[in-house]
């Protein structure tokens, strides 16, 4: 059954809910509709907000009232939002224009069903590579698979770039109290050679793995810095056949019997980079750096808020709520920008991931099948940890133009050894008064008849509370993530899936590249066929001064 | 000499020169105004950059042609930018609500000439704070100076958060090739009791030295880790006064002779916490990381860009031109957000920097003398480096709403001596290959008759080149950015140097941090004053689950 199509053909303009929407929505720059009245309100709470197993989320000062949340409730009927969702679950052809399935929440489905994409259930594969993955992990762990010289592994260095990169980053920062395995993790994920620098100026090369992650292993950057890693390799007297692993397709030039490897774990053409942690791309580095039970932990987290989407009711799911209010927030209050700030030091990591995953997904203007928007899409991300922000750009946040933010709270920290308290309150209590302050600041703010010290007030927030920071705690937020951008491009109208905006650059980098080979080969090459202001920066990189 | 108060009690709407640039803004919807065909005339380049020394500034992929720039100059004029700028390093108490003046600039002055505050010199006070730096870390690096077992010192813990943290990171990280002192650093700035779990495992205690980073010394945040550090050394059986140094202002309580600690360090109320970098802040944990002589080279950067910020005329002055920029895009052309992109790996803490320095600055709705704006101040400002960014959010910048980009090139990179070629290019010239097509590809775009595939193009950028990362390249970079948000300031008529908007969230924090404490003292404790979502928030915190 395909919803895609027949749902998505309609303007949002021309959805009636979409048009009470917009008229509720001028009723919000009304004094009344004032954050610090809606919140005084006693069961503000309890109608705004929810709880799923061990995940607290609370809209409660967000700037919505129960009108504009049945009229978005509707808005998700209208579009189908649960039927596509479980359509894209089942595997169906959700992206459309490259005409393929988008099954990450296969690789994290232990349910024992089958999942069918053209009648081929995909389920036997991701299972034997997942198999696949805890033994590789196992045998470097216990010292079977070691490097050329002998030397069991201490070092991974992943090579990829953007999805192959972004995801596994910021797991491996959230879960690092983990890390029991004597195995650092590196990322060359830029082709700039500081941070090939940085990485080998770092590393013990004889006990060092290198894990190339790529699906077509074609991208540039990340075959430029193999090729870098191979040649250091081979320079330092080691076999890079022994210290080398790949992510790849199958029958892709990493997966070629040719240019032998250590293992080639497999990607398939149906998860995108940016929603592939929970794939052999997360889980090959994830399972080396904390051993593949942890991994597979972080996927059941993920596996169970897969389902809480998929089951639950609009009014009870989560990151369809989360997705409804970044909308109206969006398009209907007028904010384009949106932070993430989790008052959680491991999680540093989740406002980057999360900015690939919603810019690269919705930075989109047309719809699935090709008509431009008639309403914008996308959120610019951002975000730095709390308190840290605090004391960066929350001025801006309090005082200047305002913007959404979404507060990350952790009940149980990963260290509960150093309990010492300061002003009566341990440095984990410091850190709840201020995640429990900053939303009411910026909701009620304050009146000053000192303009400088007003505080206007009525900036709108979302808090989500998460048990602890467990590797099933970090899937249920990764997860989280992934539907609520998901349902996002559903309400639009749009392909999560593609990114045909990326081309444009690399096809102008290429021509560009050829350039610089040529002088390269031929000093006396000129850039004459380039413009000017190309030419300019060009002969400047060669003259290496200004 | 004070511009400030008679030049800003004017609203920027009733200078002419504003409403002619508003007027002209008007004509860049126009399809002739397209970047695409700007760029295209011969002599765009050299109308539209400008060089000084070691750093070159485009702004030809800007929206403006030469009318816009006339205009902007004589904005610049109206607004006299100029005078301001040289009134704040005069000593002028340019910081008007604190009355007091904004003299970082005076932390790198080598000139040997005199500045004066009330007609008191405060250069004597910042040279031999800086010989004190000087000999402090050179004791330090040559084992004069040793913790409390004798052991020297390999490990630094900056403990601060927002500006006595941020910039050092910056600095840091941009110099970590130059790190030969073989002591490591670590920023533990989070109140977070992971930040410091963290860090407590990856440093050895004896060898540690902890530097608390703090004008007031009361800050919440630092105080709690500073505390929890002095109770770490304790049980480690170590003298704490023989490992911390503190960096406060004189006779603040981390100056006291009944605190003894190895060396205190003096902040002066004259510099603010996101421009202080280049003073005690960034100095005394720089010079142990990497020798103070490069610490000074880094000032001495900074210094040349300072004299250009002040000497150059309007026309030739880099920061004065990106901050008119800065102003067009924002209020004339309607970009809130501004991204900051660079080609450099050792640069990736640079836009966090900014981030600060840019929206604490600048995040107001108050003119200088605390009358509401009629034009909305403030950029939201993010970033990655290149090229991960264009693998992550690019998308968005090419396809979806478009922000302006300030791009950054480093002409010779820190590392040389790697320079395999991949499709005939070095790494280097792989990142420059897409540092030269990006600018390109936002501004011309794309036509195709396939939607998904048409790109828009009209997308403005600035692409700023440094010949290198040096220190002294760096200090230039970091006060670009400080000129340029201060003329920002200037323009808007705010002021830059103070921050109440963060004062309502620290005391709603604090009243929230005595029912925490009371409750640690009283277990039956309730919290019957507070409003029902802050006691469900504490509740939930003391019960441990959710």
């Amino acid at each position: 059954m395909k919803f895609s199509s027949s749902q998505t053909a309609q303007n949002l303009s021309s959805i009636p809910a979409w048009k009470s929407l917009k008229q509720h929505a001028e009723n919000f720059s009304r004094p009344e509709k004032h954050l610090k009245y809606l919140i005084k309100k006693n069961d503000r709470l309890d109608k705004f907000s929810l709880k799923h197993k061990h995940i607290f989320y609370d809209f409660s000062r967000q700037r919505v009232d129960e009108k504009a949340m049945s009229l978005l409730f509707e808005l998700a009927k209208a579009r189908k939002l649960k039927e596509q969702f479980i359509s894209m679950m089942n595997g169906e052809k959700t992206n459309i224009s490259e005409n393929r399935a988008a099954l990450h929440t296969a690789s994290r489905n232990f349910s024992g069903n089958s999942i069918f994409i053209d009648e081929k259930d995909v389920m036997p594969e991701i299972i034997k590579t997942r198999e696949n993955i805890r033994e590789f992990a196992s045998k470097v762990h216990n010292g079977k698979i070691t490097g050329s010289t002998g030397r069991s592994f201490k070092h991974v260095v992943v090579i990829g770039i953007g999805g192959s990169y972004l995801g596994t980053k910021f797991v491996s920062c959230a879960l690092e109290a983990f890390a029991d395995k004597n195995i650092e993790i590196h990322f060359l994920s830029n082709v700039d050679i500081h941070n090939f620098g940085n990485i080998v100026s770092g590393i013990e090369p004889e006990s060092t793995l290198w894990i190339v992650v790529s699906k077509s292993y074609t991208t540039a950057e990340t075959m430029a810095n193999t090729n870098l890693a191979i040649s250091f390799m081979k320079e330092k007297g080691l076999d890079p056949s022994k210290h080398l692993v790949t992510v790849t397709s199958k029958g892709s030039p990493g997966d070629d019997p040719a240019n032998p490897v250590l293992a080639s774990f497999h990607m398939f053409d149906f998860i995108g980079g940016r929603y592939s942690v929970t794939s052999a791309v997360g889980g090959v580095p994830l399972s080396l750096y904390l051993g593949y039970d942890k991994f597979e932990r972080f996927l059941k987290g993920a596996e169970e808020m897969d389902i809480h989407a998929k089951n639950s009711p609009c009014e009870k799911n989560m990151p369809l709520i989360a997705a409804l209010i970044s909308i109206w927030n969006n398009n209907l209050l007028g904010y384009q920008t949106q932070a993430i700030i989790p008052y959680a030091f491991p999680l540093q990591k989740l406002a980057p991931h999360v900015q690939q995953l919603s810019m690269e997904s919705n930075g989109k203007s047309v719809t699935q099948e090709g008509h431009s928007l008639d309403e914008p899409a996308g959120t610019i991300i951002f975000g730095e940890p709390g308190t840290n922000a605090q004391h960066s750009f929350f001025q801006l946040a309090h005082q200047g133009r305002p913007f959404p933010i979404e507060f990350i709270g952790v009940i149980k920290p990963q260290y509960n050894q150093y309990d010492y308290k300061s002003k009566g309150v341990t440095n984990h209590q410091e850190l709840w008064a201020n995640l429990i302050s900053q939303p009411t600041a910026l909701a009620l703010g304050k009146e000053d008849k000192n303009k400088a010290k007003y505080f206007p007030g009525n900036r709108p927030s979302s808090t989500i509370l998460i048990k602890d920071l467990s590797p099933e705690s970090v899937g249920r937020l990764l997860s989280f993530y992934e539907a609520k951008t998901v349902f996002e491009a559903f309400i639009w109208g749009t392909n999560p899936f593609d990114q045909f905006g990326v081309e444009l650059g690399k096809k102008l980098a290429s021509g560009i590249r050829n350039e610089i080979a040529s002088k390269n080969e031929q000093k006396d090459h000129s850039f004459e066929n380039m413009d000017k202001i190309t030419k300019f920066y060009l002969d400047t990189m060669f003259s290496g001064k200004l």
